[in-house]
């Protein structure tokens, strides 16, 4: 691991030499093109483009009911019961972001409200092969369910072997109403513009490759997207009070996702730094991900040593991680310094790992620094807002001479003259 | 105005072999460029582009405070007064809109929860001559201001003769922490980036030209932006119950806005429908935006008359209007109707203008049938949700089979063995 230290001037000058994504114009253009493919051609452009990617030959891209059915006999009993347990847990959890709308009847004569509602379609994306991830399937899911959505459509990428029977499972437990087999941008242009086949939607969620996320991009404001992901990070902020065990195998939970992704110890005490690095080498060599959790030790790992608890706290919201472990005595001491994160670990026993699975918080959270403006996906996610307003004429009457004075400054005569008219005998 | 009838199907078909907006390749290419270009070159790109697009030679970027206090004092007193009466109703609107945190102990040993907070930086991008509104600079400063956003940093376009003292004074009422005079793609870019002189923000929100919208569009996960805009447009819903004088007015005060708003009455009645389109030409005679408003309703306008007022709604929903005025006795009975709008003015005297400019409602509003899924602006789009959980061992060891288990079946090892070293001996 690398390990950086110094005043905080110096740490944030040598963080932010780090990596810069170059902009891949080519992918860019091969996703524009299968996007206008699809639009113009529809079910004709999915089947082609389908045995082109996936090399799959599909008549009918709907997974029938019964073949949901059946992966639920198709996986162990066992595996069910704890994604149920899961789905509680994400369920209670979620209920609590529920928002209600509101009036206001302050001011005689005048009402003023917010409707929100459900959205009417969400689209799930869920990716195949090695990255199918049924926890996934649930946290993507069930937000849009407690929203309210009526119309759930969760696509995935056909494989040679047929589906991956775990996820189907998730899908029929999450509660997905339809489910596709169609991957890639081809799936995203598809729920964008509809097909015959595909159904059209509002928002499209969930993770994907660089085709899926470009493709999400190309068609947003078409529909909705949730946000760009990029490589995932973990920061860990510790003293030498806590674990280096716990630590390390912490860091390696996030190592072992992907080449990219980014394990941070921000810590004050060097000694401490030090046992983490060799307890990250001790355990690495069990892993069965070894290859892929080594690489991103290597590339991206990082011992931080920070001259205070304070500066820790600043280096790590200029991070602004998608996780963040505080393993600190009296953790929730240190909420309050919390500018920048998607989730927040506290203490020994909140493992990272028992967020990506189970305590409820959604795990589809903003990375590569964009915790900054962005939020875990959530109910807030599938709702829409509407406001209303009804005034009576006395009302009105009261207000009208600011509102002309301001349309006529803007140079809006018609904005102006719709308020009057109310107020003139028709002639 | 057009005139649509016959079965609801019949009029969907028609309603949807309307407009396609094709892509614009090439300004795509040019905004690609000036953001790389700015990117890169930081204020040096800025000056150039300034010069290059605005004509405009500039030394430094930054409006003082004492540009922007003086503005308050070239501008007539009735009009701030307004202002300040227009963001006093803002203000109590979104005010009910603040949302709070949440903390959940129901199960022993497991806390979990969310918190709610601002964003720290929000960039308010204001166009510059004529479609300069001082109304939309309060509309989009104020939520911010109530999310508690600490600084909120506005840009312009420099013009030929200084800024439009009207713009500055609502900056000056709404509480923009930092004015900047600098406009189009290159203004997106630095405050997405950063420049020496200009601050880099979190999110960007604000209407603009093209250029402007695709540069957001460009820039969208680098930092955060508002919904992507076009043309604008309003929807009444009307019987014959209805004044034709009044709904005639409102559907002008849409059309004069641009050549592409759409204003759009659905009616029962088709002699209702008659009596608008009458009104609308006799008072158009009388505008002095007379040229744009009859361009707009002689290409967009449309009455359609449904066969039912369930059939109005629905053609409504499908069209999800920006705007949607509600001309029906007894208007409130219809809200439940309203799945997709952005802002609902029910009755006879809730004229459009008066949300654009009064009630309190933002008018910041999803166009072009996003309504669907995107919202008004609002409190939530400055605010940034972070989850937070802690457990205890024993809490841990509860659920911790039912963790591994999961992980496992994912093939994340690393994720499974950071919950089960809590439970092993050190060896």
């Amino acid at each position: 691991m690398r390990f950086i230290s110094g005043d905080k001037e110096a740490i944030f000058q040598q963080l932010h030499t780090a990596v810069v994504d170059e902009a891949q114009i080519e992918t860019e253009l091969a996703v524009k093109r299968i996007v206008a493919d699809v639009r113009e051609n529809g079910d004709e452009a999915l089947k082609r483009l389908t045995a082109q990617f996936d090399g799959v030959t599909l008549t009918d891209f709907r997974v029938s009911q019964s073949d949901l059915d059946d992966a639920l006999q198709h996986v162990e009993a066992d595996f069910i019961q704890a994604l149920e347990q899961a789905k509680e847990n994400i369920l209670s959890y979620h209920q609590k972001q529920k928002q209600s709308g509101f009036v206001d009847t302050e001011k005689r004569g005048v009402m003023r409200g917010q409707l929100v509602r459900p959205l009417e379609t969400a689209g799930i994306y869920v990716p195949g092969g090695t990255a199918a991830y049924p926890s996934s399937v649930l946290m993507n899911i069930l937000p849009a369910k407690i929203a309210g959505v009526p119309r759930i459509i969760m696509v995935t990428p056909p494989g040679a072997d047929g589906l991956n029977p775990y996820i189907l499972a998730a899908a029929k437990i999450a509660g997905a109403d339809e489910v596709y087999q169609v991957g890639g941008a081809q799936a995203v242009a598809a729920l964008a513009f509809g097909t015959a086949s595909i159904p059209k939607v509002d928002k499209i969620v969930g993770p994907g490759n660089m085709f899926v996320a470009l493709a999400k991009r190309e068609v947003f404001g078409i529909v909705d997207i949730d946000m760009i992901a990029g490589p995932s990070e973990v920061v860990v902020v510790a003293d030498a009070t806590a674990n280096p065990r716990f630590v390390a195998a912490d860091l390696l939970s996030q190592a072992e996702h992907d080449k990219l992704a980014r394990a941070i110890l921000i810590t004050t005490s060097e000694p401490f730094g030090q046992a983490v690095a060799s307890e990250v080498e001790k355990q690495l060599r069990t892993l069965p991900r070894e290859e892929i959790a080594r690489a991103s030790i290597a590339n991206f790992g990082q011992v931080i040593v920070a001259d205070s608890i304070e500066a820790a706290f600043e280096i790590m919201n200029d991070i602004a991680p998608e996780h963040l472990e505080i393993q600190l005595e009296n953790p929730m001491d240190y909420l309050s310094y919390v500018k920048n994160a998607g989730s927040v670990f506290l203490g020994a026993y909140a493992s990272e790992p028992l967020g990506d699975y189970f305590a409820g918080p959604n795990h589809v959270l903003p990375t590569s620094g964009t915790a900054r403006f962005f939020s875990p996906l959530g109910v807030a996610d599938f709702c829409k807002r509407t406001s209303f307003i009804s005034y009576t004429k006395d009302a009105l009457e009261k207000e009208k001479d600011a509102i002309v004075l301001l349309a006529e400054k803007e140079g809006l005569t018609a904005h102006a003259r719709a308020i009057q008219i109310r107020f003139e005998e028709e002639n």
